[in-house]
C-alpha cells in the first residue's frame, strides 16, 4: 500500500484511516467521498472498494491541467481495488468494472455525474459474458457504459434520441419486455460507438486506463462549468473550484432473482415514525432505482422475499442512524445474495417528519440519541414549517392549466369571480370564492377578505395581492400571465373559465387547476409547538418576533403563532370598509374646516371601535400603530375610469367631485409623493383624530381591567422637524382625550425609517424617537430606485437571469446596500439615544437570511405577517446560534 | 464720562474709541451701530450724538429680563448726549428728542423698527412749540411719536385706520394740503392717546425715561419674534438671539426751507458710473424720504438750490466711498442749513453697476482704490449676473394679471397658444409665441422649442417645463395656479385671454401681464467677461464647469458662456423629433428581432447626424453622452387619452397598438421603474445602436481634422454587474464600428450615481468606471422619497412655511442627507480608483451654495444649464476662496 500523508495525498482509498472522522472532511473528500469513507473505514460496512481523488486535486486540474504524478497515484489505488476484488482492470477474460463519480462539498446540480461499468471494451465484454454466462447482461452493461461515456465524457447529453439511439430509460422499458436478443444489444453498442466516433472525431478508447483518465478529467471540468458556477452563486455557496472524484468497484443488482437494488430511509420520511421505509427493485441495477424507471416495490417486499437480507439491512440502517444521529437515506445493491452499501446521507424529509424526528431524537436518550435541543432547532428549515402550516394539494390528478408565482402558500378550491363585489355576493350566498383579477388595489380588499384564494395575472411577490394575501394567510398565485382576462371570465389556451366555475390553486407551487382538487388540511403536529418553544428559549432576550396585523382577527391569529406583539398595525385598511370610505372622502373634499371636523369626528368613532377590538386581542402585548400612510388617491376610483365614463355616459355630480379629487390628488410617482407624515402636514386634523381614537380606546380598555400597551409610529419621516411636529400633535391629542386632571396613558412615539435620508439622519431622529421601525420594503425601493410594483414583473426576472443581482432584494435584504443603511440607522440611532428600540417591519422581517442579518446588526425585533411568525421564531434562534458559534470559534482561535 | 472697557460694556457712545475699527464690530454693535460708530469715531463726520446698546445685552434681556445696572448705563449715556446737544430729556421748555432704533448684525425684516421723537409729552410739546415758534411742527412731531409708540411699543401695527386714525403716510398726504390747523393735530394726538390707553389698558407714560426703557425693551423683544426667527432660519443666518439698540439725538429736515432730507448713492447704482445720485425732499423729515411718501426730487435739485450744501455732501460721499472701498448709500438730513449724516452702508446695485464698479475699483489705483481682483470677484452675486444675462421688463405699466413661480429668467412678449402644434403653426407664420399649458411633457417639446416664453398653471421649479426652459434659456413662469385653462384660452378673474392674444411674462419675478411690455434686451457689459476671467483664474485646477446640452445650438451657447465641455448630453431629446418618434416606437413594438434591428439601424443613422453637429460645436472639449434614460412610455401618448378615445370615437389599428404599448409600459412609479440602464438590459440592441452612432460620428470628425473628445455615461446603475454588462455592449459596439484593423477611439466609460445604492456601493462601481457623474436631482428624489413633480406644488411650500426643511432640496443640495451620499460616493470611489473623475450634473450644479459644498467634497467638475455656466464659474471661484480663507484662518489659529 503506498504511503499517503493526510496533508499531501491526492488519492485516498475509502478504507484509509483518516486522522479525523471522514464524514467531517467534506471539504477535502467531497460529500459523497466523505460518506463512503465513513462507512468503509469507521463503520466497516460492506462497501465496494474504491478511492477518492480530492477536491483540491480537482481544483489543481482546473488551474494547471492534469497534475504530474496523479496517474501513478490513481494506478496504485486501482491496484488496491484489484487486489481486494480479485479482478484486473482490462482483463479480457474477467475484467474489473468500476464506477467513476464526482462529488463536491455540497450537492451541486450540473456538476459531473457518474460513468458506470467502466473497464469494458469489445474484447472484455465477451469475457464478462463468458464468465457470467449471461451475454444479455454483458452487452446491456456495455451499452449502459457507452451511453454514460457519450453523455459525460463526450458531452453528448440529450442527443441520443436524435440519432436513433434511445436513452437508458427507454431501453429499460424495452428490456422489460422479455426476449430482447443479444444481437439487438450488440447492434445498439455498435451504433453508440459509431455515433461517438462521428460526433467527436475519434473512437471510444478501448484501453480502460484511458477511459478512466478521460472520465476523471470530464468530471473535474464539470466543477468549473457555467451551470455549476451559477448555482453556487445563487445559493451563496462559497466558490470551491474543484470537485472530488470517486472510483469504486461495480456491483450488480441485475445478476439474478436474488439480486436487486434499493433506496431506503432509516425511518418514515413522510411521517417521521420510527420504521424504515423505501423502495426496492428486484433484479435491476441501482441506476434504475435512482432514475425510478420501473414501478418499484416498497421495502416490505424485500422483507417478505428475503427476510435474512432485510434483517441485515435493518441492522445497517440502525447503525447508520445512530452513527449519523439522524435519519439516513441509504442506497444499496444485493448481488446474488450479498448486500452492498453504496451510499448514505442524511435524508430529505417532510416538515411533519422533520419536527417529529428532531424532537424525538432529543428525548429518547435511552435509545442512543445524544442531540441537544439546540441541535434539534438547527435541523428544522423554514420549508419544514411552511409544510405543516399550509394546506396542500393531496395529489395531482387534474392537469395544471397555468402556473404563476406562488405568492402565499396554501391550497384553495372555490368558484371563480372576477370582481370584489361579485366575490362578496357569492360569499354571502355561502359559496367558496376564488377572486381572479388582473391585479388588486385597496379597492379590492373587501373581495379578498371573503376569498378562499386569490389569483392575479400580473405582479410579483411584492404586489398588493401578494402582500395582503400573505398577511391574511390566504393562498395566492400572482403574475399568472398566461391567463387572459376576458369580459366575463378568463381563457388560457383553449380553456375558458367563466364566473362561478370551480378552480383550485396551490399558493406554494403557483399551480392553477381546473376543477376541485383534494386538499390536505394544515395541522401542525405536536412537535411543532415543542420545537418552537425551544427556539424561543434560544432567542429570548436577543430578538423579539412581532406580527404585522391590522384587525382583531389577524391579531388573534398572530398570537396563536407566538407573536410577542404587533410591530405594524396599519390604519389604512380601517378606512376602506364600505361605511368609512365615504367619510374619508368627505374629509379630503371638505369645503370648509367645520365640514372637515365633522367628518373627522365620525371617523374617530368608527376607528375607536377597531382599536378596541385589537387591544382586546393583543391584551398585555405591545401594539405599534402606524398613522395613516398611503397616498390619498388610493381612496378614490382610478382617474382613467372616471375620464372614460365622463366621455361616454357622463358623470353624476358626486362622480364629478370624485374626478376632481382624483385629478387633484393624481401623482406621477405616488411612492415618492404625498403620503406618510406628509399627509399629516397637509391635513393636521387627521393624525390628531387617529391618536384620539386610540387613546380613548386605551382608556376604555384600561377601565375594563385590561392592560393595553400601545406605541405610535409616524411614517415616512425625513427630518427631525417632522417628528417634533408630529409629536406635538400626539401630545395635544392625548391631552384632549384624557381631559383635565385625567391620567394620560404612557404611549411611546417612534418613527418609521424607510427613506435613505432617515437612515442617514438617524441620530437626530433618534433624539426625538422612543423607537425606530425600519421599513425595509420602502427602503429597498428608494435605495435601488426599484418600484416593486413595476420591476418585479419584467425587470427583476431579467436581472436575476443575467446575474445582475444575487437575488430579489424584496425577498432577502440587500446586505451590501440597503443593509448598510439598516446597520447605519441602528448604530447612529443608538449612539444618539441609548434607550432607542429598533425593529424591522416589512417582508424581510419574515425571511430567514434577512433575520440573520438583522441579528448581526443588533436589531431588537422583527415584525412579519402572522403566518411567517413561526418561521421568524425559528430563523432568529438559528441566526443567534450561528452568531455565537462563530463568536466562540473566533474566541477559541484568539486563545490559541 | 463713565469708564467702559471693551470687554464688559453694555453701552457704547457712537464716538467711543474702539480698539478695532467699529465697522468690523457688527457682531457686537449691530450693523447700524457699527456704521454710526465708524462715521462718528473714525471719520468724525457730523453725526447726531448717540449710543449703542450691544447685541449681547439684547440677548441677555431675552434670556433673563432687564439686566441689572443697565438703567444706570443708559442714563449716563443719555447725559452725554444732553451735554453735547445742550438739551435735557424731559425738559418741558426745551426737550431733548431722540430716536430709538434696533439693529442686528444682519438687516432682518420683522426685527424692531424705529421710535422717533421720543421725549415729548403733553407739557414738553408746548415747550417745543414755544422754542421753535412752530406749533404745527411741534404737534406733528408729537403725533409722529405717538404713532410709532403705538406700533412698536404697544404692538398695534396696522390698526390705526380701524379706529379713525390714519397712518403717518396718509397724514403726510393730508399735510401737503396747506393750512392744517394746530387744533386738528392736537385732536389727533388726543385720539392716539385715548386709543392706546383703551387698547393697552394704560396711558402713554409722560416720563421720557419710561418711554425710553419701554422702547428699548420692545426692540429687544422683536429680535426673538417669530418672523425674525423664521427669516434667519430661511436665510441660514446663524441664530443670534439679541438685537442691538441705537439711541440718537433727533435732527429735523422739516424745520425750514433750508432744511430737508435725502438718500444718496456715492455713484450711479444702476449703471455704475462714477457720479453721485439719489433723491431729496425739501423741508421734510427723513422718515418721509425713506417711506417715499411724496414725490422726491433728484439729488441735482439740492445742487441747484444749495450748491454749498451739495458740495459738502459730495466731500462726505467721497470720504465714505474711499473709506469703505465701495459704493455707499447715505441717509442725511439738513436742519436749517446744517448737514447731518444719519446712516451709511454699502449700497445695493444692479448687476451691470456691480460688475462695472468691481472691475473699475481694481484698475484705478491712482484714484485710491486698493481692492484686489479676488475681492472684486467676491463682490459679485449670482443675481448680479442674472441681471445682465436675461432680458427684463423695462417698467411696469400694464397691470400684472397673475404671478406664478419665476422658473427661468428673462422677459418675453408674444401671442398666447395653448398646444404645442398650434404654437408651431403660429411660429411658422412668423408670430412670436407664448406657449400656455397646464403642464408640459416631452410631447410638448417641439412647441417649447419655437416659443419666446412658456407659462404653465401647475408644477414648480423642477417641473418639466421649468427644467427644459432653463436649459434652453427660454423665459418661463410655472405654477400660475390662478389661471384657469378653458377650452380655447385661459381666464383669470374677469379677464379672459384667447388664442393669439398678446401677453408678456417675466421669468424672474413670475409676473404675467396682459398686452405687450417693453423689454430691455440682455447685453452683458464689458466688465462681465473681465470679471469672469478673473474668477476662472481663481478656479482653474480645482473645479471645472461644464454645461448640460443636448443639441449643437445649446453646445455653442454653452461654449460662449465659458463652459469647458458638456457634462451631460441627454440623448432622449434626440428621439423626440417628429421623424424619429415613430422609429423609436417601432423598436419597442417590434414583433421580431429583424424588425427591431431594421428600426434600430434607421435610428442609428439619424442619431449619428445629431452627434456630428454636437462634436463640431464642442470640438476639442469633452462631451459626456448619456445613453437613453427615460421610461419608454414617455414616448407614447398618455394612456388615459387613448382610453377615452377608445370609449368614444374608437381607435385606429395604429392607435390600438399605441394603447397596447402604453398599457404594457404603464408604470405606477416610473421614476423607480424601467429606465436608465434597465432599458439596456431589456433592449440590449438599443445602447449598442447609440454607441455605434457616436463612434461613427467621432471617426468621421477625426478624419475631417477635428479633435472629438467623448465620454460615455451609463445611467441609473445600482450594481457593478450592470456596469460590467454595459461596458461589454460599449466594447462590442466600438469594435463593430471601427471594423477589423481600425484604430478604436479612446472613449472613457463612466456611470451616473443617482440612486442611494450607487453612492453606498461607490467603491465597486469605481472599479468599473473611468468617471462618476453624480445626478443630484434623482439622488435627492430617492434619498428623501420626494417625487419633484408631485411634491413641489403643494407639499414643498407647506414644508418650507412650517420650517420642516431649511430650504428646497431641489434648489440647494441637502448638505446633511443627500450631501453625505455625495461625499461618500466621491470618497469611496476615489479610494477604489484614484484616477476616478467625479462630476455633478443636475440643477444643483448651477446653484452657488451647492457648488460650495461640492468644492469641499472634492468634486472635479459641475455641469449645469448653459445660462447658469457664468454663475457656476463665479460661485466656484468664491467657494474656493472661502475654503482657502477658512483653511488659512485655521492654519493661523493652529500657529498661535
Amino acid at each position: 500500500m503506498p504511503k499517503y500523508t493526510d496533508a499531501m495525498a491526492r488519492v485516498y482509498p475509502f478504507a484509509y484511516s483518516h486522522s479525523a472522522a471522514p464524514m467531517h472532511r467534506r471539504e477535502l473528500l467531497g460529500g459523497h467521498g466523505a460518506d463512503l469513507a465513513e462507512m468503509a473505514s469507521v463503520l466497516e460496512l460492506s462497501v465496494p472498494p474504491g478511492f477518492t481523488i480530492t477536491t483540491d486535486t480537482g481544483g489543481e486540474y482546473l488551474e494547471n491541467g492534469w497534475p504530474e504524478g496523479l496517474d501513478a497515484e490513481v494506478a496504485a489505488a486501482v491496484v488496491q481495488i484489484e487486489e481486494q476484488v480479485g479482478q484486473r482492470l482490462g482483463d479480457p477474460h474477467d475484467p474489473l468494472l468500476v464506477s467513476v463519480r464526482s462529488g463536491g462539498k455540497f450537492p451541486t446540480p450540473g456538476m459531473g455525474g457518474t460513468v458506470l461499468n467502466l473497464g469494458l471494451n469489445d474484447a472484455s465484454v465477451e469475457g464478462l459474458a463468458a464468465r457470467t454466462g449471461d451475454a444479455v447482461f454483458a452487452y446491456d452493461t456495455y451499452r449502459r457504459f457507452l451511453s454514460r461515456y457519450a453523455r459525460i465524457v463526450c458531452d453528448l447529453e440529450g442527443e441520443e434520441g436524435e440519432v436513433g439511439l434511445v436513452t437508458v430509460a427507454e431501453t429499460r422499458s424495452a428490456d422489460d419486455a422479455p426476449g430482447e436478443s443479444v444481437e439487438a444489444l450488440k447492434r445498439q453498442c455498435g451504433r453508440y460507438q459509431a455515433w461517438i466516433a462521428e460526433k467527436t472525431g475519434r473512437p471510444v478508447p478501448p484501453e480502460p486506463e484511458r477511459q478512466l483518465r478521460e472520465s476523471i478529467e470530464a468530471l473535474f471540468r464539470s466543477g468549473g462549468g457555467a451551470r455549476a458556477v451559477a448555482y453556487r452563486d445563487r445559493e451563496r455557496i462559497p466558490p470551491h473550484p474543484g470537485t472530488a472524484v470517486n472510483v469504486q468497484a461495480m456491483v450488480f443488482g441485475n445478476r439474478s432473482h436474488r439480486s436487486g437494488a434499493g433506496v431506503g430511509f432509516t425511518r418514515n420520511a413522510v411521517t417521521g415514525a420510527d420504521e424504515p421505509c423505501g423502495t426496492f427493485l428486484f433484479n435491476a441495477p441501482g441506476e434504475d432505482v435512482v432514475a425510478r424507471i420501473s414501478t418499484t416495490d416498497p421495502l416490505d417486499a424485500l422483507a417478505r422475499a428475503f427476510p435474512d437480507l432485510y434483517g441485515e439491512l435493518g441492522q445497517v440502517f440502525a447503525r447508520l442512524e445512530k452513527h449519523y444521529q439522524d435519519m439516513c437515506e441509504v442506497e444499496f445493491t444485493i448481488e446474488q445474495g450479498k448486500l452492498w452499501i453504496l451510499q448514505t446521507r442524511v435524508g430529505e424529509r417532510t416538515g411533519a417528519a422533520a419536527l417529529r424526528m428532531a424532537v424525538e431524537m432529543t428525548t429518547h436518550e435511552e435509545k442512543g440519541w445524544s442531540i441537544t435541543r439546540a441541535e434539534a432547532v438547527k435541523r428544522i428549515t423554514p420549508d419544514h414549517l411552511d409544510g405543516v402550516l399550509h394546506a396542500q394539494f393531496a395529489a395531482h390528478h387534474q392537469p395544471v392549466i397555468a402556473t404563476g408565482v406562488g405568492a402565499s402558500p396554501g391550497a384553495a378550491v372555490g368558484r371563480a369571480y372576477f370582481s370584489a363585489d361579485a366575490a362578496v355576493d357569492a360569499a354571502d350566498r355561502g359559496e367558496p370564492v376564488i377572486l381572479v383579477r388582473k391585479e388588486t388595489t385597496p379597492e379590492d380588499v373587501h373581495g379578498m377578505q371573503v376569498a378562499e384564494g386569490v389569483i392575479t395575472t400580473s405582479g410579483g411577490m411584492a404586489s398588493h395581492a401578494a402582500v395582503v394575501a400573505r398577511g391574511w394567510g390566504i393562498p395566492a398565485v400572482v403574475g399568472a400571465s398566461s391567463l387572459t382576462i376576458t369580459e366575463n371570465g378568463f381563457s388560457v389556451g383553449a380553456i375558458t373559465v367563466g364566473e362561478g366555475d370551480v378552480i383550485s390553486l396551490d399558493g406554494a407551487s403557483g399551480e392553477i387547476v381546473l376543477g376541485a382538487m383534494t386538499v390536505e388540511a394544515a395541522e401542525p403536529p405536536a412537535a411543532f409547538a415543542t420545537l418552537l418553544g425551544w427556539a424561543d428559549d434560544l432567542r429570548r432576550g436577543r430578538l423579539s418576533v412581532r406580527a404585522n396585523a391590522d384587525t382583531a382577527t389577524d391579531a388573534a391569529r398572530a398570537r396563536t403563532f407566538g407573536a410577542e406583539g404587533i410591530g405594524l398595525c396599519r390604519t389604512e385598511h380601517m378606512f376602506l370598509a364600505e361605511d368609512r370610505l365615504p367619510i374619508l372622502r368627505e374629509i379630503i373634499l371638505a369645503a370648509n374646516p367645520a365640514a372637515e371636523l365633522a367628518a373627522l369626528e365620525r371617523l374617530r368613532v368608527a376607528q375607536k371601535a377597531d382599536f378596541l377590538e385589537i387591544l382586546t386581542a393583543m391584551d398585555g402585548l405591545p401594539i405599534t400603530v402606524r398613522l395613516l400612510d398611503p397616498p390619498l388617491h388610493e381612496f378614490f376610483p382610478p382617474r382613467a375610469d372616471l375620464l372614460v365614463k365622463q366621455a361616454t355616459e357622463g358623470l353624476t355630480p358626486e362622480e364629478k367631485d370624485l374626478l376632481d379629487a382624483a385629478e387633484a390628488l393624481d401623482e406621477q410617482n405616488p411612492m415618492l409623493g404625498t403620503r406618510g407624515v406628509r399627509l399629516g402636514v397637509l391635513h393636521p386634523g387627521l393624525y390628531g383624530m387617529q391618536v384620539r381614537a386610540l387613546v380613548e380606546a386605551v382608556l376604555e380598555r384600561r377601565t375594563g381591567g385590561f392592560s393595553p400597551v400601545v406605541e405610535l409610529m409616524i411614517p415616512l419621516t425625513v427630518t427631525a422637524e417632522e417628528l417634533i411636529l408630529a409629536r406635538s400633535w400626539v401630545g395635544e391629542a392625548i391631552v384632549a382625550s384624557v381631559g383635565p386632571g385625567g391620567e394620560a396613558p404612557e404611549i411611546s412615539v417612534g418613527t418609521m425609517i424607510e427613506t435613505p435620508r432617515a437612515a442617514l439622519r438617524a441620530s437626530e431622529l433618534a433624539e426625538q424617537a422612543d423607537f425606530f421601525s425600519i421599513g425595509t420594503n420602502d427602503l429597498t425601493q428608494m435605495t435601488f430606485g426599484f418600484s416593486r410594483d413595476d420591476v418585479e414583473g419584467r425587470l427583476m426576472p431579467a436581472y436575476l437571469a443575467q446575474g445582475l443581482l444575487p437575488g430579489n432584494p424584496f425577498t432577502t435584504i440587500d446586505f451590501d446596500g440597503v443593509g448598510e443603511l439598516v446597520a447605519m440607522a441602528t448604530e447612529r440611532g443608538r449612539a444618539a439615544n441609548p434607550a432607542l428600540r429598533v425593529g424591522v417591519c416589512g417582508e424581510h422581517g419574515g425571511d430567514p437570511e434577512s433575520i440573520a442579518f438583522f441579528v448581526a446588526a443588533g436589531v431588537d425585533y422583527v415584525s412579519c405577517s402572522p403566518f411567517r411568525v413561526p418561521i421568524a421564531r425559528l430563523a432568529a434562534a438559528q441566526a443567534i446560534m450561528m452568531q455565537s458559534d462563530s463568536t466562540s470559534r473566533r474566541d477559541s482561535e484568539t486563545l490559541r
